[in-house]
């Protein structure tokens, strides 16, 4: 909707899969979408512009192509990922799927444009999370310069991801890569960080919202957080909540991608930007919510639970987030005027967050999904939850890289 | 059949599709190849023991499944991949084939190893391709030692594959990585080099020859030039012919995975093998396979053809090999004497390269596959072959890594 309203001629793929999983998995959207068709109408109706759409699976190489033909893009915005962690540790099905339709899909969509759209720009959603959480080195964008026995290079920062979720993203960066450097193809690889917010600029009207999830697998963090707060819920950080993640509000991750498709790559250039506004920790997110919260008559608290997830709570973070910003990216809203503008958009749809209260709270451990009991049994080796998580990032220090 | 003979239950698994794909691009082993049931009882008359056999996908993973919950396994060597670069660079459906079954494939091999087999201990057949060929550094075994900005860490050593398939091997890589630092499994990656040889010392019996491939996809650079001495054309090294590559001998490469196999990694333990004796440059290969092939009788000549590949072929090259030497690993076998080896026995085969000779030389170019004439125009920019490779080279020494 920017992208047109600034005068883009816009089209839309979606197969809808994320729409359907959320209600399989027993949730919805706190904000009620439409059916595409009416989407589009209401977007014609409030803004004056035409947006089309095909729907399909960018796994149906036959369908992609045609849309390639159809439409000969300038830039292609790839968002078509299966973008959950949990979700791709709820079980073998769910991983797989995951894996599949990312590495997959992104195959195709090189592939593709290399066949029918080789000048085009791919814009491609990647994310924070694809170099992990445990390393002590600054983090730079995509590459950066080391020295080894007396020698210098330029090379890729490591990728230490931490769910089949990240790791398929990382082998995205490497299909991109390379298909750069064969086809000459370009791209910009976006590492983004976690995204909040209700709606973007063109939403102003209901009929034009997106979507937001607030169940374990598809709601991010503060989403999540937003909702347990107009729910009547307690907040639920993980763990010690000391985890450190970049953020970056909706409304400014678009101005990102605006920029991105308005000052693209050059040929043959495959380039890495790191998408995020501020660093957070996630109980000071809590603490924020709660603030807000509070002040707006909601009666908000904080209720720490065990982490689901294997991961290091307490480490540095240190990103390095410049071209965007070399480019004209300027953050347009401190996280407390987005928190009001969320809370008091969700307090509208309360009814609809508590019609689907049972599916805010983790039920996908990290270890093992909801595999062999027997497995997860020998690998957990008897120790509670939190034991194993201290056992296990003691352990894997000694053998894995130290990042 | 070296791990039977030496005492060890073993079982296979295969789906028999490269004995198929290469029927079906036009070629065959040089060396014939029995039924698998003939195989097995050969082994059994031969050697005196059983090896029990699985027909199956490995994508299929209620089989797969199955096959874990039957055997039980202390080890599973995993050569089950789409091993050809060329064929992955052959056209859109075999680059999707080429890292849906080995992305996937491995996948589910890890997958079902964390349900039903947490204990064993996985051998994965990597490839020196896997860190590329243009770096400067030293390649050490999978991790090294670096500093940036004042800060030391033990990092990955960069992937920088040269084609669908090394990549679909820096994925696997990756995704191995993960599972032993999250289930705590455990593993040995091997960066293979090239592998060399008609015979293993087990294979005292025409019955029991492995396959030979010779033609662009499935044959590798030795295998080629022998088949090709034997049948009276010209070894045909791709450009220069400067390329230098690690390799290994057949009856050495065995040697090796059951080295791997019988001092297993520890449990949580992802550890990488370079494996490989010696690094050759490629026209040295053909000047060895010349004069051997001339003292054996045969009219043996080199003629260097354009490059099908996107590659460097003047490059630097240095490789770490010590795990497995300290280990216990000694190469048994010079070059010059497995060329003889290999020549007799090809020469007996002769009429079966001859019935295949169309299959020998390259038809798959590395740029634009076999897909739309109009992109692979774009891309060329009506350069011809050899000044495109040097104009890639050059452009993307700017834009790319210099690894």
């Amino acid at each position: 909707m920017h992208l047109a309203c600034r005068g883009h001629s816009v089209s839309g793929v979606d197969n809808f899969w994320r729409r359907n999983e959320v209600k399989k998995i027993g949730s919805d959207s706190a904000t009620p979408i439409l059916e595409m068709p009416e989407r589009l109408a209401a977007f014609k109706k409030v803004h004056g512009r035409e947006i089309s759409f095909f729907e399909g699976d960018i796994l149906d190489y036959q369908f992609l192509s045609d849309v390639m033909k159809q439409t000969r893009p300038d830039a292609i915005v790839h968002l078509a990922e299966q973008p959950s962690a949990p979700y791709s540790m709820m079980n073998r099905d769910a991983a797989y799927f995951t894996q599949n339709n990312n590495v997959n899909g992104t195959l195709n969509v090189i592939y593709a444009m290399m066949q029918f759209a080789p000048d085009a720009h791919l814009v491609k959603l990647g994310t924070m999370g694809e170099y992990g959480y445990d390393t002590d080195f600054e983090i730079p964008e995509g590459f950066f310069d080391v020295e080894y026995k007396g020698k210098k290079a330029t090379i890729p920062f490591p990728r230490m991801a931490g769910s089949w979720y990240h790791w398929s993203k990382v082998h995205d960066s490497n299909n991109i890569m390379f298909a750069c450097r064969l086809w000459g193809l370009r791209s910009t690889d976006i590492m983004q960080g976690i995204v909040y917010g209700t709606r973007t600029r063109e939403m102003t009207d209901d009929s034009l919202l997106t979507r937001f999830d607030f169940d374990e697998s598809f709601g991010t963090v503060i989403n999540r957080f937003c909702a347990e707060a107009v729910a009547g819920f307690p907040l639920t950080p993980y763990g010690q909540g000391k985890q450190r993640r970049g953020f970056i509000d909706l409304v400014d991750s678009i101005q990102c991608l605006t920029i991105a498709v308005e000052k693209p790559a050059t040929k043959r250039e495959y380039r890495v930007f790191n998408q995020l506004d501020e660093v957070y920790g996630v109980s000071e997110l809590a603490e924020y919510v709660t603030k807000i919260g509070n002040k707006l008559g909601l009666d908000v608290r904080v209720s720490h639970i065990p982490n689901p997830r294997v991961e290091k709570e307490v480490h540095e973070y240190h990103v390095i987030h410049e071209k965007l910003k070399q480019l004209g990216f300027r953050p347009t809203r401190e996280i407390s005027e987005t928190l009001q503008i969320m809370l008091k958009d969700l307090i509208r749809f309360k009814d609809r967050i508590l019609q689907k209260k049972d599916a805010i709270s983790p039920k996908t451990k990290w270890v093992g999904g909801t595999g062999s009991a027997q497995a997860v049994e020998v690998i957990l080796e008897g120790a509670s939850d939190k034991r194993r998580m201290v056992a296990n990032s003691k352990k894997s220090d000694k053998l894995r890289p130290q990042l």
